[in-house]
């Protein structure tokens, strides 16, 4: 049959439905392994945040019987509410995965998703791993379709949006939904997807996450009940597109092809090295390097100086910050914890340290300007000069690919960043354990082995 | 302080805050305790439908700490998932009343808000009042900023999207928050404001009332928690009113103007009469009056002619309906019941009453045909024409105003309504210890009176 007889929601659920894991790349396994990682680890580090006692004590205040894990606190609720909890504390510190070229954290409700209704069911890992891969895949097919990007523009949140549309997918692979059911779980989803800009800086973009998730799982729960909605909600003429791309702003032929060339998004995929700002990244990767090749010391420094976009110049904001979330955005900052520790961890973005007199000393040497030749994505990088006491100026930048902010860690690095997240829950043994069910994921009989250890 | 220096979401959640139940008008009060005692009657004609029976069955099985029934089968929850029961099975049949001036079905979400969360506090009748009439104040408010209907072209479903902020400012209201925490729930609630026309038509139009109000609990519950959102989100560059009404489509001025001048609307409330589509309320009530005037019997008809607007035609679709769901969309059927019977009851619309012979007999004589005079909306109504075999030819022609399309029901009528819906449910003396604590329901100290009343 030609692409264009077949309905975009029709041909979206037939993808997700008849995907299988050997179908899958081993790229995109291998990428989804480690996002699931990825997403654990953060998610362990936001569960004691602030923002993730508040909505692990919501949840837990609500009851709901115990089938599906709150991460970090370990107790058991609903599917819906467990999702709603362990989306926001993955996106929690903003230090979960993306899609770069949409910049799209899929993880954050993705994993929630399949974990919840995945621990109901007792799936195995490679259920897990080709859910998971099929809800992305879902997504990019939805964003290929959208020719312009009005609808972020309007204020939408894609990861919020288009994301419920990709959370209700996983959840009805986990379900094994038919093709028709799977149609009205993408309908009962596009009336639920939401999100908003304007709540970016606050913790309902975190939250965000969390109600994608829950929507999503309530979306293919429904469907698989017997819900109705619309069967053709992508085409419709009141449909996701429409409502939330416009007029003349998509092309459904577009997400035909997309899904005809699967996981070709992988190598886009990136993990969060830093727990700062992504425009914090690249002045960090010049630094670490500069400080390892010349091994500078901080009382070697005379001054630095960074050359950032010049729009950027608002957005790392923190000249003088005294806060560790300040810290965040404090190209400042970053430099100067690059240079003291030679890393840069999620425990170095505390108030205390912060504040620590050697922080403050090498803070004031660095002055960052902008530099009308970096521009805002990929491409020239910025650059980050030292100058030592001793009359040597050492240069480093480092540049990327359009869609790509900052170097994509090595393995070690993102096994280094998980645990460094999972030790403020878990411990060695803990961490250990679910390192290792992960990597060995697709030979994994249960994903409730995995998540037992991540619930000790 | 002039209004237009107070921000339009600091505004809103400042009268809501401080409305009181001794500042509602006398009209204001009575028109929320008739919506309340409708909403109760639909949610018990809606729960065994196989709608409410599926959503009913969905909420039980996640199961949730009993602090709020579900209408219908009387279990208790959480709240956020009671409002969701609730709300789907009140607007399951569309059934439940409506703001005609916008479409808006607001008792379909304000109540499930107020009952979930005041059941749990224990809040007194005046409370529950009040919080209704606040949430409905702001519903309005926002509504009378948008200058267009550009959302309801786009494809929004009103009563969701403007009613998750009234659902929040009502659940906002039981919760007795502050207007800060008033304008973050405002905030949370924006970021979930979803629902899309697409999916009229369909088990999720009325799932959207649920969504609302389980929305609008969830966000209400975690700013009482401390929870972080925009508290500008009305009047943000990125915000709800941008987001949905689009630039140039809104006027904050008028939502102030709207706040000076509150429950100037209740007027336009207007109780269903039938459970027909209201495209057929007129006809109805014109061969309800014929009927009885003239004391018509059906076998002294030879035919029924009745004009209405040509793009009716296109609602109104069914000439020869089977089912009773055809039913409600078919003008002959609904004027052969209304002879008939000389009223139209819920229990009408079955597919047993429908293949009746008396009924499929008087249908066959009934002639609809497209009247250019008749407008869509208001003005002059469609003509019913009773041509008996002796010769007379008896007309009837039921005008309404502009926003309203049938008169309103007379409390005889929607109490007689309440007693038909939620015979289904409960037993005779449950019915009147429903009607009467609602019908004196700001005497009640605890609305858990009435929630038992209607549980049993």
């Amino acid at each position: 049959m030609p692409q264009n007889a077949v309905e975009a929601t029709e041909a979206l659920a037939s993808a997700v439905v008849k995907g299988r894991f050997e179908d899958l790349p081993a790229d995109a396994v291998a990428a989804v392994k480690a996002s699931i990682l990825d997403g654990i680890g953060v998610a362990m580090a936001g569960s004691v945040e602030p923002l993730g006692k508040t909505i692990t004590a919501y949840v837990r205040d609500l009851g709901g019987h115990p089938q599906a894990t709150v991460l970090g606190s370990g107790f058991r609720t609903s599917p819906p509410d467990a999702a709603l909890a362990n989306g926001a504390m993955i996106h929690a510190l903003d230090y979960d995965d993306s899609l770069q070229i949409f910049s799209f954290h899929f993880t954050s409700f993705l994993l929630p998703t399949v974990l919840a209704l995945g621990e109901q069911r007792g799936i195995s890992g490679q259920q897990a791993i080709t859910a998971f891969a099929y809800g992305l895949e879902a997504a990019v097919a939805v964003f290929r379709a959208a020719t312009s990007r009005l609808d972020y523009d309007r204020g939408w949140h894609r990861t919020a949006t288009v994301g419920t549309l990709a959370a209700a997918a996983a959840g009805a692979k986990v379900l094994e939904l038919d093709v028709q059911q799977t149609r009205i779980a993408l309908g009962i989803a596009a009336s639920q997807a939401a999100g908003i800009r304007q709540n970016f800086g606050t913790m309902t973009k975190p939250l965000h996450s969390g109600l994608t998730a829950r929507n999503g799982v309530t979306a293919a729960m429904l469907a698989q009940r017997g819900w109705t909605a619309d069967p053709g909600v992508l085409e419709g003429p009141l449909g996701f597109c429409k409502v939330f791309f416009g007029d003349g702003n998509y092309d459904l032929a577009d997400l035909h092809a997309s899904l005809s060339r699967p996981f070709h998004y992988v190598s886009s995929i990136r993990i969060k090295k830093f727990s700062a700002c992504g425009q914090a990244a690249r002045p960090i990767e010049a630094m670490l390097a500069l400080a390892k090749e010349h091994d500078i010391r901080p009382e070697q420094v005379e001054r630095i100086e960074c050359g950032i976009n010049p729009s950027v110049m608002n957005i790392l904001v923190h000249s003088n910050p005294r806060t560790g979330l300040e810290g965040k955005f404090s190209a400042e900052f970053c430099l100067a914890i690059a240079l003291l520790g030679r890393k840069v961890v999620l425990d170095d973005f505390t108030d205390a340290r912060v504040n620590e007199p050697a922080v403050q000393s090498l803070m004031r040497k660095v002055r960052k300007y902008a530099d009308p030749e970096v521009p805002h994505h990929g491409g020239k990088g910025p650059t980050v000069t030292v100058i030592t006491a001793d009359g040597r100026k050492l240069c480093r930048r480092i540049d990327m690919e359009e869609d790509q902010p900052w170097p994509a860690p090595t393995e070690r690095e993102r096994i280094g960043k998980y645990r460094d997240c999972a030790k403020r829950v878990l411990n060695e043994r803990n961490i250990q354990d679910a390192l290792e069910l992960t990597q060995n994921l697709e030979k994994l009989q249960d994903v409730r082995q995995l998540v037992a250890a991540i619930s000790a």
